[in-house]
């Protein structure tokens, strides 16, 4: 396992870079900006996707798949969509590589394979998805369309960070088209309500629920819904993204149906999505000094067993007295790890699975079999204690429902404290140098003062809270009358 | 639904071309070869990347994932496997589009934004993935590495078609790593016979496992392994691939472990793979002039209930009689569709369910009520029956296993009556040329006589049997003396 992983107090994003390898969950890879994703790392997204994609289902949406290439003239259709994106995208533009005559063993790209129309990696599939749906609409009985897709995009960020932000990563992006501008309203809300669900029942992670501001909001949206989480270090993170497109895509495509009476009208749109950017969420959130600390729902392993004994005999004796465990926690559907390498010891075992977020390690031995006894760690708390051998089930029963409960108090704790308000920019200031977190503070609605609040102290809106208090008050930066706080912060 | 299909008699590839559209389960995009996979479609593939990610890991595989693009440098590092991808992939040159300065509103690709080296669209992982278990793999500890991926590829085929051929495709691609050759030849081994028994017992199609000759193996195998179907219209479908690799990739990316002694080696490697072709597999090896036939283990949908009514109250009371086996159905895992669209006629559902391929079909109206009565339809056989309301449960069971035996062993039948012997090359021709199917015909072993087969007939060597019977003959094209017959077919 190397070295001792870097406090957080001391260089937090060290920290964060360290613990995502020593954890084995990602490495970047020797393609620029992307990650590989580890099998213990996949582990937890397959977790995620499982439930994300029964709570898709639930809401009546179904799987499909679009190519991953968008010919030009399609990707460029809806202009601020294709400007958002223009600058980072990766471009296919030819299609075949021929030997390289003067290094015999090496290939040169094929310049007589030069394609036609340049094809964009898609940074995100409205443009091919419109196109698409163009096709499948023609009256009100074809809507609505309630369709996801899983796939893997390409933007081409110059600044990656594994997981938060890599040039390839994997996501799932909802594309739906309605009749009514209100029915598109309500999924979009929809939507990013099944994210907060998510972050806060599977991920333990508290979410404030709100709207992008319009310099904030995703290219070629009317409106965007987001969920932001606050991470340890006082930075806030977007962790999901739902988007009301009002008729945008439609009439860069002129996808129309008929209504009931005939007449023809375009179709309403939204789109939503989240990535393995949750992965970075996820680990910031809970993580400590010792390592990854994961919620029991999402964890790949709940309880490690760990044996202890000195000779082959003790090893056997071991292995029956924890047989029935193993099984009967199999049996009811908690995921455990029977971690009998031998060619590692025992302390090494501890370490590694304590780095890896093991919620749950079970530690049995000769004097345990004598005492009837094991003894149970909770990796949240990083307390161990003796339990009677029958009282297993019970506790791990308890711990489960406990450390993902604990896990997400803390968390909810953490953003309550830091969140705070600001009446003047000093203040504001103060707030965002000195403690970082959410600060509520008052803004006039306009780019000028969000651009200038964002030039001198790097915060950003991050949402305008949707269930937030109607205040009048004024502006931090303008002084001029602003009807209701909005959050800002530095920001992932 | 439009008109009727075309029969497989008189245009099998229109035919295949037109199910494929009318059962809603993919169509041509807007991008060059580029298929999208349309919802139902995607539940199918859904239900076999389920089942099959389930087999992976009883066979103690993990899954992960690695990036979609191959910078050029480790693409040509396995020069076989180099040479057999190099005519035909997608390859990322720039960066960055800029607004086109003469055309308003349209975009150019920005010359500035060139990459140094230019990135390949994987159209398989091989070298991305060895150029990474470099850095995972130091001593016979790291051993085996036994590592899943689900992902896209891309290899720019110039004709396509819908699940056969298409320039992005779907699939899993395995990818391990061992310590000594045995064991590296028995992962491919085991891992042919999983995709032989997910053939065989969900997709019901029966396969022949061989080995491939030296002209047709994977570029840069040593070996490969695979599973043949035999499709209705005679020809031969390569449904599945398992690679032993030796240590060729081991060799390219200078993959050492050091052994127990602490000796240097070279590690061993095999990948293996399926496809979304298996979806042309699927829909070709069971379905007719009606449409598509679906094995009940894959179905989305299982059961679809269909009311008959004239009037509201007629549709409650209706709903209200079939709504306890809809119930009693679902809580017993089958998946239900209770069809109750009032924009659609009841024949018009008969026929979309038919040709979408719903195994099982219920229907019920006033008369069934009185009678205490359902009619029940399989689609395999075009049957129905009016069955006691009380044998429906019974009957569904029956009926989900019965199917499923069924196709199968129609299937089994036609491959069996498809695979026939030659022993004179006049025999082959005639056999190859008027009835298709497999022929068993002595080879000589060399790839002269493989290639002028080949060339005369267009029929390839599909495999060499892996449990043939070791018979003395002589080759039907050289009269050379041979030790065992071969499978000859034309093949997709």
């Amino acid at each position: 396992m190397g070295k001792k992983l870097t406090k957080r107090e001391d260089d937090y994003s060290k920290w964060y870079n360290e613990l995502v390898v020593k954890a084995d969950l990602a490495e970047n890879s020797s393609v620029r900006g992307c990650m590989v994703i580890k099998p213990y790392g996949y582990a937890i997204w397959e977790n995620m996707q499982k439930q994300l994609d029964q709570m898709f289902k639930d809401t009546g949406h179904q799987n499909a798949y679009f190519p991953l290439f968008v010919p030009k003239s399609l990707f460029e259709a809806e202009e601020k969509n294709a400007e958002g994106f223009a600058k980072e995208c990766a471009i296919v533009t030819h299609y075949r590589l021929k030997n390289d005559t003067e290094n015999p063993g090496k290939l040169v790209v094929d310049e007589n394979a030069k394609l036609e129309e340049e094809l964009i990696v898609r940074p995100t599939s409205e443009a091919i998805i419109w196109s698409t749906y163009k096709k499948w609409i023609q009256s009100y009985r074809d809507l609505p369309i309630l369709i996801n897709q899983w796939a893997n995009v390409v933007r081409w960020e110059m600044r990656t960070r594994l997981f938060l932000r890599t040039a390839e990563f994997l996501w799932q992006e909802g594309h739906t088209a309605h009749e009514t501008k209100n029915e598109a309203v309500e999924e979009a809300i929809t939507m990013n309500d099944v994210y907060a669900e998510f972050a806060q029942n599977y991920m333990g992670m508290p979410v404030i629920k709100g709207i992008k501001s319009e310099s904030e909001r995703f290219a070629g949206a009317e409106e965007t819904y987001c969920i932001e989480a606050m991470m340890q270090d006082g930075k806030a993170l977007q962790a999901g993204t739902s988007h009301f497109l009002g008729q945008n895509f439609a009439k860069a495509f002129d996808v129309k149906y008929a209504n009931k009476n005939g007449d023809l009208d375009y179709v309403w749109a939204t789109s939503w999505g989240v990535s393995t950017r949750l992965m970075g969420a996820l680990i910031m959130t809970h993580s400590d000094d010792n390592g990854l600390v994961l919620p029991p729902k999402l964890a790949p392993i709940q309880v490690v067993i760990i044996p202890i004994y000195r000779s082959e005999e003790e090893f056997n004796l071991v292995c029956n007295y924890v047989d029935p465990v193993i099984k009967k926690l199999k049996s009811k559907g908690v995921s455990v790890l029977f971690d009998k390498r031998d060619s590692y010891k025992p302390g090494y075992k501890f370490n590694e699975h304590e780095i890896k977020g093991v919620p749950i390690r079970i530690v049995a031995g000769p004097k345990d079999i004598e005492s009837s006894t094991l003894e149970i760690f909770r990796r949240d708390k990083m307390e161990k204690e003796t339990i009677d051998f029958d009282k297993v089930y019970s506790k791990v029963d308890f711990l489960i429902t406990d450390i993902q409960e604990n896990l997400y108090k803390k968390a909810q704790d953490f953003t309550n404290s830091s969140t705070r308000k600001a009446d003047t920019f000093e203040e504001f200031k103060e707030l965002i140098n000195k403690k970082g977190g959410f600060v509520s503070a008052h803004w006039d609605g306009t780019k000028e003062s969000e651009e200038k609040i964002k030039r001198e102290t790097k915060a950003t809106i991050r949402l305008i809270p949707i269930d937030g208090v109607k205040e009048k008050g004024n502006c931090i930066y303008s002084k001029k009358p602003s009807q209701q706080r909005v959050l800002f912060a530095k920001a992932y």
